[in-house]
Formats: C-alpha cells, structure tokens, sequence
C-alpha cells in the first residue's frame, strides 16, 4: 500500500462501489443474443438503474418493464418503469406485477427473459392468488414484519401467498429461457430470498410455511389460511422441468464489494479478513468492537497477525438521544472507534456508505487514526461531548477528515475497515 | 468435544476461572525462602483472597498487609487485611499507604518483600507526596476521570503525585528483593498500570505526565501544578540499580483466562480464537455483533474457517430502558445473540461472569443456540419482548439454560464463547 493510509483506504472504498456498480456489473454478465425476442423484467429499489445499465450494454431488440418504488425511476429508452409503494404494496404495484406476468406469457424457447433482480422487490410486486386480496398480502407481511422471524422464514410463509413470488414468474415465462441478474440485499446472498425470488425457486413446502406460522404464533388472515391448505399454494421446485435451461447469477452484494475491496488490499500488500457483511446495532457500539478487536491486534497479534485489514459490512444505526448535532452512521461509528484506539498508533480507519452519503450530510463518511481524539482535544473539542451530541460530522469536519466523493449511483450498505500496522 | 456443547461450554468456564484463581496462581508462582523475613504487602479489590492463597500455600515465617475495598476483606492469620475506600480514597487508604510504606523499611538484601497487587489498588493507596494533601489526590483522579483519558496516559500522571505509586513502593523496600504476583485489570496486561504499579516502575517521566495534562486539558489544584515543576517529582525509572534483584509476575488476567478456556477447547479438538479481552458496551449490541461473525464463519468459513470457537472478554454494560426484568449482562447479551443465529443450526454460545454471579441474579451466565428463540416462542414467549424488557434471565430459566456453579471466589470479568461447527 502508499504510505497514506486515506488514499489506500479510498482506493478500497472505488473497489467496493465498483464491485456493486450495475454499469460494470451487468455488461459482466450479459447472456447470449437469443434468435427470439429479448424481454426484461425486474424489480426492486435499483432496478431502474440496472435496466438502464442493461440498455446500455445490450446489442439488439429489447422490451420489457421493471418496478421501483415511487421517486426511484431513472430515464429509459426501451424498458418501461414502473413506480410502486414500498413498504407497504398499493395498487399500482399489483399493476405492475401484473404487467410483468403478461409480458412473459406467450414466449417460444426461441425467446429469452431477463431479470433485473434487487432488494425491495418483495413490497412492489404484489400479487395475491386465488380469493386472496391486496388486503391480505399486507396483512401477511404485516404479521410477518412484526414476527421479527428471519429473512428465510418470511419468504417461506410469503412464497405461499403470491402467484409471483418463488421462482413464479420464471415458471410463467416457460418456454422461454430466463437469465436472472441479481443484487443481493441479503445476508448469505441466497438468490431465491432476493424480493422474494420472483424468477429463483427453492425448495421449501407448504408444510415448511405452516410451520413457521405456528413457530412464530403468526395471526393470518382467514383466507390465507384457507388457501395454504390447496394445492394451489404450492410454489414450483427447482427441478421442476420448466427451470431446465434457466441461469441465475447473483452480480452484486455487500459480501461482493468486501470482497473486492478485500481484494484491493491484496493488490497492495495488506491481508484483508472479512469480519461480516452484515454487522447491525448502535453505530458507537459497533465502534467500540471493532476498536477491541483492533487493540487485540496491535497488542498480542490476535485473532489476525499484524499487519491486516478487517473489513465489515451492513448499515449500523444512530439511536439519538441528544439533538442539533449533524453526523451519519458511519461518522458516529468512526468517532466512537477514536476513542477505543486513542493512542494505540498502529491503527487507522475508514468508513463509509457505499451510495456516497452518510445520512443526510454531504459526506459518505471519513477516516480516523489514533491520533484523531487526540487532534480533536488539541483544537479545543473533547471527542465524548461530540459523539454524545452526535455530532460526528463537525468532529471529523473540524480534521478535515471527511470523505466525501459524492453520490455514487449504487448501494450496499456500509463499508468500514480498519488497518493495523 | 463431547457431543453436548453445555458440558463444553462449562469445561471452559472452569479453564478460564481456575487460570484466575489465587488459590491455583499464588501456589505456581512462590518465589523462593529467603535466607531473612518475608514480608507480604498488596492492594486491591481481591488482595484478601491473595492473601489467604499466599498463607494457604507459604511454608515459612511470613508477616505483612494488604489493602483491600470496605466489606472485601476475607479472614487471614498472619497478614493484617486492611479496608479503605474505593473508588474515592479515604484517610484509612492513607493510613494503608503509610503501613505498606513502613513494613519495607528497614529490610536487608537477605529480605524478600511479596507485592500482591491487583485491580483497584490505585484509589485504595492514596498517599500524597510533598505539599500535597489527600484532597488534592482526590481531584487529581477526578480530573483524570472526567477526561477519558485511557488507562496508560491517567497512570502517566498518577504516578507523578505519589509517595507510593510508579515503583516507589519497591524502590522504598531496597535492598530487599520485591516479588510481585499481580492478577491484571487491564487490557494489555502491563503491569505498571495495574493500581499505578506500586512496585512496577515504568519509563514515563515528568514531562509526559506535563504532555498529558495539556493534551486532555486537565485541571489540576495549584499545588499539584508546583510539585510537578520539582525534580521530586521524578518516579524512579525501571533501570535503577534499586530493581535489579526484583521480579514481576502476571500471575492472572482476563487475556490469560481467555487463553486457559481456548486451551481447554483445544484439548477437546476444537481451534479456537480470542476476539478481545476487552470488549466493553451495551450487552445487545455486543451479542448481536457476536451474532454476526458467527453467521459469516457459519455461511462462508470466514473469517475463521468452521469448525471454531470465538472468545471474548472484557465487562458489558445493560443500559435499562424498561425496569421489571430480571437479567445480567451476560444473558442479555446471549438473548440478543440467539436473536441474531435464530435458526443457524450450526451456532452455539455461551456467557458467563468468572465471579458466579451476572449482575443481582443467582446465575453466572447462560446457555444459547441456534433454537433458543424457536424454543421461546414455542413456549409462549416472544424472544424480542423478552429483551426489550431485559428480562434474559427469565427467557433462559423457562427454557432451563441458566448456568449456576455459584460464587467462585475471582474475577477476570466475563467469558464469552461462541462455537460454529
């Protein structure tokens, strides 16, 4: 690495957001030109970027539609946008799924589906089945929501209740081939939990959904319960006959960027360990680990011998308890860190969120050493008060150690790393 | 291991709290009979219990005192145990001081002084050089309190505006030989900051206690400011001729229960990493941190590859928002943690204080894993209640996972283990 640790720290922070860009993701993983028609469909809070991306990339015919949440469209020649409510599904994401269905309905093998695959799908595709109704779908994930059960369990009951969802929509494109592009929001990077895997099936049953309406006491409406008990809530297998020629790739994801970012440091030198790509909490807490463990290192060599880089991803949280301080999560973490280090030379930091806004200030977030409290006391501010007024932006604002590339068109979630030397 | 992770769980805890047992410690660590007297002198929160293991285990003539915390003290035959005030000191500390101070006076080279020193110390032996008075030393530490300053730059200065501290209790004991057996309170386990290092000089000088006090804008009495202009000011340093002869041992920490419960592990083919002996903060945020590295080893064999045990120590704090919970650190930070590996079978954990008692309870710590919550809300409980309430000590006595081997008569803070298979 070059002896300054900002610019090795923003050269991993490029590597991440790059990791996670669809205009370099999706021309990576462009599928043949088929001898039929190419149509995309997708969904989530980045899909219209990525339709955008898929424009830009492809050479030839192309329709289709993708559904993103309300103010989160972006111009498009070919592929329509759809804006829909999320969290809360409403009527013009009934519509939109809907559309969706019919656009692949009457393909030949000849033809080739594309879908354009990322988080927040689920809420902007609803789709209830037999008698059930928009009603019921919220009430559904009402329950859910408030079950505090694991992505994986939701999808099991959800899969159930949607003639969209669990691999659904691809089994509607039968005969056609689908080719699924995928950003993961998802811890593990499952694509079948991705907004409810509408093009990726799995293998869980009805039995699997009744069980965990029972584990977690879930409160259903009538109807719901009614309709799990007919074969029609069966959602297909993937082995089912109609998946045969489908491919699924999962093109981005906060684990992909770590791993980019991870990779980065090799190319300079630095071993790199992820510690998880889905680190949530208090963000001054989530600072006070990742300060132990770093102190371990430059103390005793342990858990990882020196010298190394720890990376973590996820979004942390401020729970704020004092207000007029300005400061995102990233900065509130990277101070509450400057406390756990002060003095412990060997150890820098970084953090920063991967769509190049901390919150709602003009950083993506900032660096600090063990010298940063110290720097802070030197010009006149004691760092507790600051970070106990939240405002960890002035602090790092007053170093001149924010970071600040501007908005970068692409999310996942944080990306926090700390080197000791 | 065997196949059940409680009976693992609880060879660890016995491990970690037999690595800090006086009883086990002081026996492995006696210095030699000297040809003269010996002469016991200490301090801190556990220096009775010291005491008692050095009786249990001296064949010889022994005579001595130890300075330990109101109500702390413990029955001793030969050596005087006497208690003063902690965490403000108080005129009986000073008179400690004093008595310390003159039992190694008059000592010849044949002569062997035993240090038992342990955390706390530095409150319990106030005794105030020169000019200054008791008063003074109170606000001296209260402005070293107040500043957050870490552990090494407070002893930086403690030392400076001491008649006993930084070495000088050693240096009084010359020409005897001074053995220190001292059980460690602070992360790094440097002796000269464990109760200011009555008997352990370190190389800090005047001038890096002057580097301090600006540093962290410290506001210190008139008196205090003069005496550190005088060259009486000086602690003696680690070279002086008056140490040579002398030996220190760390004889127990929480590092070292922490490598005696991986140790453990080990003998039971299981590798096992030491995340940090310090980790301090809310017990949720910390176990749901816990929780996250474990999914990541669990999913993707990273950044420890499976199977593994991960270790920590260090004293969580519970931040209580809603009183009528009963629950200690230890299982709040367990509930949080089952929580977080709901459902990921290969995750199992537990958490316990090395003392025998989590907070006001009757329990150590407890016993999670991957069924924890599952099991709770079978039983009609919903786990997320449960921890908003901190009522952790309740979730774990419905399920019968409380551990409860009862006081154990030391303490290196908590033990935390996680194990992924």
């Amino acid at each position: 690495m070059t002896a300054d640790p900002k610019a090795f720290f923003e050269s991993l922070f490029h590597a991440a957001v790059a990791a996670a860009d669809p205009k370099t993701t999706i021309p990576a993983h462009l599928p043949a030109r088929p001898k039929g028609r190419t149509v995309v469909i997708g969904a989530g809070k980045g899909a219209a970027q990525m339709a955008q991306a898929f424009e830009e990339a492809w050479d030839g015919p192309l329709e289709g539609a993708v559904v993103t949440r309300y103010g989160y469209g972006a111009p498009t020649e070919q592929i329509e946008v759809i804006e829909a409510a999320h969290p809360v599904p409403d009527a013009a994401g009934l519509k939109g799924a809907r559309r969706l269905l019919d656009l692949v309905q009457d393909l030949t093998e000849d033809d080739l589906v594309v879908a354009l695959v990322c988080g927040g799908g689920s809420a902007l595709l609803p789709a209830p089945p037999g008698e059930l109704t928009l009603e019921d779908e919220i009430a559904i994930n009402e329950a859910l929501l408030a079950s505090g059960a694991p992505i994986s369990a939701m999808n099991t009951v959800r899969k159930h209740f949607s003639a969209i969802k669990g691999g659904r929509l691809a089994a509607a494109a039968h005969p056609a081939r689908v080719v699924s592009l995928i950003v993961s929001d998802i811890p593990g990077d499952d694509p079948a939990l991705v907004s409810s895997g509408p093009t990726v099936p799995n293998t869980a049953t009805r039995q699997d959904a009744q069980a965990v309406i029972e584990a977690y006491g879930l409160q259903l409406p009538e109807a719901a319960l009614r309709h799990l008990q007919s074969t029609e809530a069966d959602a297909p297998q993937p082995d089912d006959p109609r998946f045969s020629r489908n491919e699924v790739h999962v093109i981005a994801s906060a684990a992909r960027s770590l791993e980019a970012a991870a990779a980065e440091a090799g190319r300079q030198g630095i071993n790199a360990v992820i510690l998880s790509d889905a680190i949530e909490g208090e963000a001054r807490e989530i600072g006070s680990v990742h300060a132990a463990i770093a102190r371990e290192v430059a103390l005793r060599d342990r858990p990882f011998a020196k010298p190394v880089l720890m990376l973590s991803g996820g979004e942390t949280t401020v729970t704020i308890r004092e207000k007029g301080g300005r400061g995102g999560r990233n900065t509130e973490f990277l101070l509450s860190l400057a406390l756990g280090i002060d003095g412990v030379e060997s150890i820098s930091a970084f953090a920063a969120d991967t769509d190049g806004i901390d919150g709602s200030e003009d950083n993506a977030g900032a660096f600090a050493d063990h010298a940063t409290a110290l720097r802070l006391r030197k010009a006149g501010h004691d760092p507790k008060t600051l970070l106990a007024k939240h405002d960890a932006w002035g602090a790092f604002d007053v170093l001149g150690d924010l970071f600040m590339p501007g908005p970068t068109g692409t999310n996942v979630n944080d990306l926090r790393a700390v080197l000791v030397r």
